[in-house]
Formats: structure tokens, C-alpha cells, sequence
């Protein structure tokens, strides 16, 4: 039976009573997390948002009814209760806030019972996800994952903070929208009153967002629900959340400027974390040169180096050849771990053909000074050296070489670098290296469908000094185009965009679009341009994957409260879910699966 | 040609622009408002998000390129202007921000040229809505429209600050979710990982906050879209945004205390109004016998009276006849309207009829004390005598009577009394009364399917002292559940929520649903509320409504960035489209329309 609470005020939440109250009466409320009967006094650990404080029961001061209720408590019964605030009897808890007083009640009513969860509602559970997942509403009140949706809320609020200050206006775009078959696959929602047709569902506001600039409202954000129909990744949801933004009469350096004082505040004020500004920039091509990678983890070294001069003239055909065909040789340096087992380079071998190599070639610098390696019979002693001088090896590194395409060797290199430092454990989560990356290719050639594609959108910017290579060479057009990076974790990207119709034309000509099809595609977007555009640029931070580097966690699952699984369904209501003929019909559309 | 603004940075807004910054030299970006030349002067009043700021040309200052750039100026222009700040040399404008200084310029760049637009970019637009909303874009710049929409950031700020400060974490819900045939008309989202099945866009995270409550977040809050495929009116869209909230361990009391708070400083802060605190509270009963509605106007009198007593032994068998059915005869006073002309009565009773009126009686109080009636033949002199007393009417006073089912005469003079006020010109924008309805019945019923349906819906509480009659006479039973009414439009609501049980069996079987079918609909929230629940209680704003109030605009499209028409289309995208088939086939689905 539940009580009511009528008459009753909570005064305090659990972690609020402290031992300035002692002496005091409070009310306090919330979940049973354990109660034992310890020789005729029941202890009780209440549980709320807040923390854990203790309460003690004798029949004397609760009253037979009363401590006959504090019997019949168990784990997730939700409570009330009045009592004294004392100093703690026992030995006081150093882990709790609430550690050195507990509650002598006075009253108590039992507000609800509670079935006997299905887990333990504890930290760092060991329940499997599904099961967790399935009941996430007892999941939620695991006091880890409160933690982790508590710092969402307080980023969600200090961005809001800072960019209102800062004289961004947030302005709500569409959820039901158009859909333009360019990037990732939408979500379609069926029109009942427009049968037929269908809105979509946005992959973001960018459309909007640029209106707005062309509207006047100077800057826009937003921290706005996202929706992307892709194959579901172990860091990715089919709806996610963007802060968003985009400013006018502004180029990359203001951009990049306001939102390095904005993630200084945000990592400052929620996880104490004093970036130090201005963040480190790197373009592109350094980062592809220095770590194969366009978001590079910048927190530990073993940086790819280039030994095609090195080897060009080397006995050893797997470097030669790959030279010979245009691609590079290049190698990374694991310090000290020259005694690697066999098995364990046997392994990187594998994971290295993951990315396309055909094979690894490896050289350990023994202890002695000899080399231990898998193509030295390729190679002159004085080759050896040369190499091993080139990589700065030492006795006791361990070299390893991939020769391919450049886009197989930073692939190959750039992911081994990273399989090497978590297998070292070089990967610490409480150190937090930023990066911006810069200067991205403006365009990538699709083998597939025979055409450039942009690299970000069709309305990112081209380098002023790159513009007349879309005539020429559209391939190394570089973009005013930016990404920033968090321990190598793409946090959010932007770009300045097109604002000149003559460039935008340009631009459609070498994706390959008519004219046509352009304005069937972003007609209202262009249109508008033809009524004064002014210089503007954005960018959009992924919030999900922002907070879960934040939170340390490994998945973005643990920082949204109902997430999807794999397969994009939610296991605790079954979305999506079979819904009523009557439905579909209004809806004016048929289930065609082939069986 | 489009120039770049390489090399310049924005100094100032224009209106941030003032007579403080004579002598230096500003940068400034923006819209030509207009150009003119006058005598070789060319005035240029350029415009950005914070208003005009004149700009003055002469071939001397900017050279001659420079002049002839600022010849070719026309509206919609994007430039950017260095100049000198100077005292205006002509007469100082009153109406602008900056109307004692202007820039006399040294350098312009034209960043964007301008089609001339389809309509002038100005404020109170005659231009046609449907015009203005398919290049909204345009419409945006206009400054009302763009006032309107930073009161909008506004509010959804100061909203988020104060329920920060007062413990509520916003926390987001999924939009796609599992539907609920429940309410109104869901939007479906197919599924294309299992053909067949769909997603539901919420019609509301009710089901969702509740849970979290269940989960111990203890206060939520969301400003979220919500969805609804309904028939649209004025102030409807099919996606509209809500500030949606619940707290645990709270009752009727708290919730509206701390939203009282909430409207405070809401309306003190972004339109100065300071509302009298407490708020006016009246029960559901009360409203309806005194205004026929749940949601009053009361910037104005014009009460009804129920004067059934009065006439139940009269000659008028309208009346009489009324009251034998079981209804009422009821009236309201429209004071001095006596001499109003028998044309504007007749439109009067049109009106009523469009209410379920068949008639609408009236008596008008001459000046010498006679009367004008549409029944006076059918009284005595003395029962007429008694009416005009009853009715509290004096000499120059118009009486107008509905005689019919409660339901009926409520409909009728409450909307007469709304009507006579807009003709009377009695219903002041600038004037904010709000008030609590409360103690609103828990169920209806519904003749069409022979049941009882929640009011609110099937999780409202309800009132303690009427729990029996659940059992009894169900239809008398009072919710624990309030509207917030601001100038007679519900712009919130919400009610504390059932969290026994029993409770809700007992409520699952007044709505006629069998265990089976609750479970099938809302299972993952009665399974939650086995494994402990607090009392908890809600609210939510329709934000598009209440920002729509504050503005004093008449319909919500006006405080929306980009609105849906009555169609449920955009007429700027032209969403819904037709989509590619292969998106169709990949969902699963087929067009199935009956030409």
C-alpha cells in the first residue's frame, strides 16, 4: 500500500543535511538502498539524486507502527521521513558526504513498494547492457549514470551561457523538413494531408542555419536533435544531439577563436579542466604526414615517418615497388619495445591488413646493437643503418614499416599507432589533448561514381590562394574547412561557407551537378543567396560523443538517458513497433517487404 | 561580383554605434536599408540585427572607386564600411538608436549584391503572408520578425536559467519512439532495419518524464519539439515547441508555486511585465459557472448568471422548457449596449447559434426603464422586474440569455461574452491577466465510444476526497490537475500523477481498458512504477503560444523561424516532397493512395 505524502514537505535532499543541522528536524525523502537490522536498530542508507545518508529506527522514538513499517522496508521501497539529525553513533563513513551524521526518525511513511529490481542499483554495474537496457529506468538511478546526465545538463547549460552571452540568438529550425538526397540516408515521415509525399527528418539545420545568416540574425546556435538512418556504430544513434552554430562577417580565425574560449569554460566549469589556449593547430596534410590520421591523438608521439628517400635504391622489392608505383614507404618508432613476442607482432601484422596493408615490415634494434627484422636479407648492412638512423632508433626500438598507396600507408600506420598505445596503455582518459585540424581537401574523388564529392558539403569554402585549381587540379583545392579534435575523437567540424554565387556555380560544376539539379536539390537556399548573403561560417560539435570523452565512459549509451541499440531499436519500449492498419491507411502507404 | 572582407574585422553593431565614439574610426557590416543621392552625397542607412545606422558617402573621403561602389548601392546590398564617426550634420532622427551621429566612409567593400526583393523588407508588412512565407528568408529580415524571435531566445533562456538555479536538469527524450494510439494522431517514422515497423515522433515526452522521475532525476526539464498530425488551425503546428517539466515529492501546491516563480521573472525580464504573485486561482466549477470556460478571460466582467431560479415559473417555454430537460437559463450583461442596433443583435445570435444555440433571448433596458425584448410578451411585468434585478442590470443595459444543457449554455455565453469584448474593443494586449484553473474533472464522456476518457490523460491523480467516487459516479471525479490561463488562452497545464497501483488499476477500469490492453499500450511505465515511484507531478507550455502573447502578434507563425502553413506544409522548401523511389523500397513501404 502507498502512503500519501500529504502534510508532509521534503525540507532537504539527502546530501543537503549536514552536521550544521544537528539537533534540527528534517524531512527527507527518496529510495531505500539498504536496510539492516543490527540488534533491534534498523539502519537505512536513503538514496536521492544528491548521495546516500544514513537513518536509524528504534521503536522508541518511531513508534511500534513506525518501526514495524522500517522492518518491512527492502531495496527501492520509496520513503519519507521525519527525524533529528544527530552525530553518527558508529564510525563515521569517509566515503560519504553524509558520513559523519544520520537521522533519527521520528515518522515515516512508506510512499511506495518495490518489486526486487532485477540488478543491483549500484556503480560500475557488471549487468549485461541489454538487461540494463531493458529497464534503463532502474539503470538511470545507478548513481554513475546520474552523474554522467547531470554533466550533460551542466554543458548543455554553460554552452547556452556562454554563446548567449556572447551575443549568439538560439532559433529553433525544422524537424519535419525536406528531404535532399545528398550525405547520409533520411528519415521519411509520411504526409497524411499530402499523400504521397514525405517530409524528412533533419541530419542537421545546416540549410536553416545558413538562412538565418542571410536573414541577419548575425549568430544562430542551437543544441538541436539530429537524425541520420546509417548503420549504427558503436558510437553512433540514429537521432544525436549537435551545438550548433554559425556566425556572419567572420572568418576561420574568429570562429576558431570564440569556440576555444567556449570549450575552455565548458571543460573549466564542469570537469575542471584548464585547456590551454590558443588550442594547437595543424592543417591536414601535416597531420595525414606527421600521423596518418585527420584526427590525430595527439596525446602520445610515435609520429609516422617518411623513409621513401631512404629506401628508394634498397634491395627490397615490397619498398621499392611501392615507390615505383607512386606510393611511400613509412614507419613509426615503438620505443622500447624491441622484445615484442613474435605473437604479438603476428597480431599487429593482422591488424594492420584490417586497413588494407599487404603485409607489415618490422625491425627491432636488440640490445646489442644488431637488428632483428623481417626483411634484412633485402638489405645491406649500411641500408639497415641508414634506416634505422632515419626512424632515430635506439637499441631496444622497435620499428615497423608499411609501403603502399599514401592513403593504405596512413591508414596502416595511423591505426597502428593507436592499436600500439592502448596495447601499451599509453591512452590515459583523464589527459585532454585538443587539436585543430585544418585545411581539408575541398573535394574527394568518388571511384564509384566517377565525380568529386565534397569532402564536407557543397557549400564549404575554398582557400582563397586554391580558388583557380578547380579549374585545374580540383583535387588539391584546399577548404576553409576545420575539425576539432579531442585525444583523437572528431568533437565537432565546421567551415566557412560559399557566399558568392559565381564560386557556388563553380563549385556545382565540378561535383558535377547541372544547374538543374542543383536548384532541385538547394533551390531555396540559393534563391536566397540572390538577395544578399553576407560572409558567414559555423561549425557543430557532436554533444553525445563530446560528454562521453568528458564523462570517460566508452559509449555514447552512457550519456543518453534512452538510447538505441545496434539494430536502432529501444529495448525498453520496443520502438519501433507494429502500429495499426487504420494508420497507414490515412497515411495513404502500404508495407511492401518482400518475404 | 561578391568582394571578400579580407583584412577587415567588424568593430561594432551598428547600433552599438554611438555618439561616445566621435572621432574614431568603426567597421561596420550589413544590409542597405536604402541608398540616396543627394547633391553628390550619397546616404546610405545600412542595417544589421540591432538596427539603422547612417553611412555617408563623398567622393573625397572614399575616393573615387569607392564612390563610384557606393553609386551602385541598392537595397539588400551587403557591404562593409570603414569610416569615421561624426555628429549628424543633418537634423538628428529621434526614432533611430543612432540617429546623432553617422560615418562619413573611407573605404566600402560590396560583399554581396542584392536582387530587388519581392517585397520591402519593413516593418508591419502589407505584403501577403503566403508571399512572405515562401521567400521567408526575406521575411525574417524584417526587424518586427526578428524582435520577435530574440524575445523568443530570450525566454527559452531565462527559462533554462531559472529552473537550473531551482534543481531541474534538462534531459533529453528520444523523438523516435514507439507509438501509443492514444490522444492525437501520431507522425510514423518507418523503419528501414525492420521493414514493417515504425517509429512515433512524440506527442509529448510524458511518458518519458515520468520515468525519469521513477528513476530519481527528482526535476526535469525540456524545451522540446512535439508532434501532432492534426487538422491545423491558427494556432496550431504540426511541430510546436513545449517547456516541458515534472518533480518528484511534490503535490498541487509546489508545482505552482515554483512556475508562478517561473512566469515572474519570465515576463519581468523580457517584457517588463511584473505579474502580481499569488496568481489568481479558480476551480474548474467556478469558471465555468461565472465565465462558461476553462480558460477565462478576466481582463473584463461580463459574468454569467444563472438565473434558473428566477424564471422557472414563467410563461417562456424556451426558458421553462429548458429547465424541465434538466438544464439552465443563464445570462450575461452587456452594460450601456442597450441602444445596440437589432442588425448587430441578429449577427449576435448567428454567433450563439455556431455554439449549439437555437436561439438567443435579449432584454434591453431603455433609458426611461421600459424594455425591448425578444420574450417580453411571454412574461409578466413583474417576472421581467425580477430578471433585470436578478441580472443586476440598470437603465441603458443589454441582457442576453442562453436556455439550453449546461454544456450548451456554457459554449454560448462564453463565447458571446469573448465576442461582445472584441467588438467592444475591451480586450487590451498590453494588459496580462493569468490565472490557475484547478480541480478540473478527471474523466468525460465520450457518447461516441460509450466511455469514460481521461480529461488530462489515464495518469492523472485523482482528488483524494473523491477517490470513492470513482467507484460511484466517475464522472464527478476531480483531478488533481490545473490549466495556467493567460488572457484567456491555456497556455500550460499539467496535474500531479497517479503513483499507487491500485490507484491506477481502479483508473484502467473507469477508462474501460483491460489489464492486457494498458500493458500492451503503456506497459514500460507500469512495469517502472513496480520497483519504487515517488509522488510526482507535472506541468508543460505550449512555448509558441506564450511567446505569441508576449508579442501581441495574433498568430504563432509570427514567433516561429520557419512555420508550417494550414496544410502542414512549407511553403519556402515545399515540404512534404515526392522521394526518391529506392527510398521507399528500401523502407519497406509502397504509395498506397485511392486515386
Amino acid at each position: 500500500m502507498a502512503e500519501s505524502m500529504k502534510g508532509l514537505r521534503r525540507s532537504h535532499r539527502c546530501t543537503e543535511v549536514s552536521n550544521k543541522l544537528i539537533g534540527e528536524t528534517v524531512t527527507v525523502m527518496g529510495w531505500v538502498q539498504k536496510s539492516r537490522n543490527k540488534g533491534g536498530i534498523i539502519f537505512v542508507d536513503v538514496r536521492d539524486r544528491s548521495g546516500l545518508l544514513q537513518v536509524i529506527f528504534e521503536e522508541g522514538d518511531v513508534g511500534s507502527e513506525g518501526f514495524a513499517k522500517a522492518e518491512r522496508l527492502r531495496s527501492e521501497f520509496v520513503i519519507a521521513v521525519v527525524g533529528k539529525v544527530e552525530a553518527r553513533s558508529g564510525a563515521i563513513n569517509e566515503n560519504l558526504k553524509t558520513g559523519d551524521i544520520e537521522i533519527r526518525a521520528k515518522d515515516i511513511r512508506i510512499l511506495s513498494e518495490a518489486d526486487t529490481p532485477p540488478f543491483p542499483i549500484e556503480e560500475e554495474s557488471k549487468t549485461k547492457e541489454e538487461l540494463r537496457l531493458k529497464y534503463r529506468y532502474l539503470d538511470l538511478r545507478r548513481p554513475d549514470l546520474q552523474k554522467n546526465l547531470i554533466l550533460r545538463s551542466k554543458v548543455a547549460n554553460l554552452t547556452r551561457q556562454f554563446l548567449s552571452e556572447e551575443g549568439f540568438l538560439e532559433i529553433e529550425t525544422p524537424m519535419l523538413t525536406k528531404s535532399t538526397p545528398e550525405g547520409a540516408r533520411d528519415y521519411l515521415v509520411p504526409s497524411r494531408v499530402h499523400p504521397g509525399n514525405f517530409y524528412a527528418l533533419p541530419q542537421s539545420p545546416q540549410l536553416f542555419k545558413q538562412l538565418l545568416m542571410c536573414s541577419g540574425y548575425d549568430r544562430y546556435f542551437q543544441i538541436v536533435k539530429c537524425f541520420r538512418d546509417e548503420d549504427l556504430r558503436a558510437d553512433r544513434q540514429p537521432e544525436f544531439t549537435q551545438i550548433d552554430m554559425e556566425l556572419s562577417f567572420v572568418d576561420v580565425d574568429d570562429v576558431l577563436e570564440v569556440n576555444e574560449r567556449l570549450l575552455h569554460k565548458m571543460f573549466k566549469e564542469s570537469i575542471g579542466i584548464d585547456i590551454e589556449l590558443p588550442i594547437q593547430r595543424m592543417t591536414y596534410t601535416e597531420a595525414m604526414d606527421r600521423f596518418g590520421s585527420d584526427k590525430p591523438d595527439i596525446r602520445f608521439g610515435m609520429e609516422l615517418k617518411d623513409v621513401s628517400d631512404v629506401v628508394k635504391n634498397c634491395g627490397f622489392s615490397v619498398f621499392t615497388g611501392a615507390l615505383e608505383k607512386g606510393g611511400s614507404v613509412r614507419g613509426i618508432n615503438a620505443n622500447g619495445q624491441a622484445d615484442m613476442p613474435r605473437k604479438k607482432i603476428d597480431a599487429l601484422v593482422e591488424y594492420a591488413k584490417d586497413f588494407g596493408a599487404k603485409g607489415l615490415a618490422y625491425l627491432a634494434v636488440n640490445e646489442d646493437g644488431t637488428f632483428k627484422s623481417s626483411f634484412a636479407k633485402f638489405m645491406t648492412e649500411e641500408e639497415l643503418g641508414a634506416l634505422v638512423s632515419a626512424m632515430e632508433a635506439k637499441a631496444g626500438d622497435l620499428l615497423l614499416f608499411a609501403a603502399d598507396e599514401d592513403d593504405v600507408v596512413f591508414a596502416v600506420l595511423g591505426n597502428l599507432r593507436l592499436e600500439i598505445a592502448r596495447n601499451l596503455e599509453l591512452l590515459k582518459k583523464d589527459e585532454y589533448k585538443f587539436l585543430w585540424v585544418t585545411e581539408f581537401p575541398l573535394l574527394e574523388y568518388s571511384k564509384e561514381e566517377q565525380r568529386y564529392t565534397a569532402k564536407h558539403h557543397p557549400f564549404t569554402m575554398p582557400m582563397e590562394e586554391d580558388l583557380e585549381l578547380l579549374n585545374t587540379n580540383p583535387g588539391k583545392v584546399r577548404a576553409k574547412a576545420y575539425d576539432i579534435v579531442l585525444n583523437g575523437t572528431e568533437i565537432g567540424g565546421g567551415s566557412v561557407r560559399i557566399y558568392q554565387s559565381d564560386v557556388q556555380e563553380k563549385m556545382f560544376e565540378v561535383l558535377g551537378f547541372s544547374k538543374e539539379a542543383a536548384y532541385e536539390r538547394f533551390g531555396f537556399l540559393l534563391n536566397a543567396f540572390k538577395y544578399g548573403v553576407p560572409p558567414h561560417a559555423g561549425l557543430a560539435y557532436g554533444l553525445d560523443r563530446l560528454v562521453m570523452l568528458m564523462t570517460k565512459e566508452d559509449s555514447i549509451r552512457d550519456v543518453i538517458a534512452f538510447p538505441k541499440v545496434k539494430d536502432a531499436s529501444c529495448l525498453m519500449t520496443d520502438a519501433p513497433n507494429v502500429v495499426d492498419d487504420k494508420q497507414l491507411t490515412e497515411l495513404g502507404i502500404a508495407i511492401d517487404v518482400e518475404q
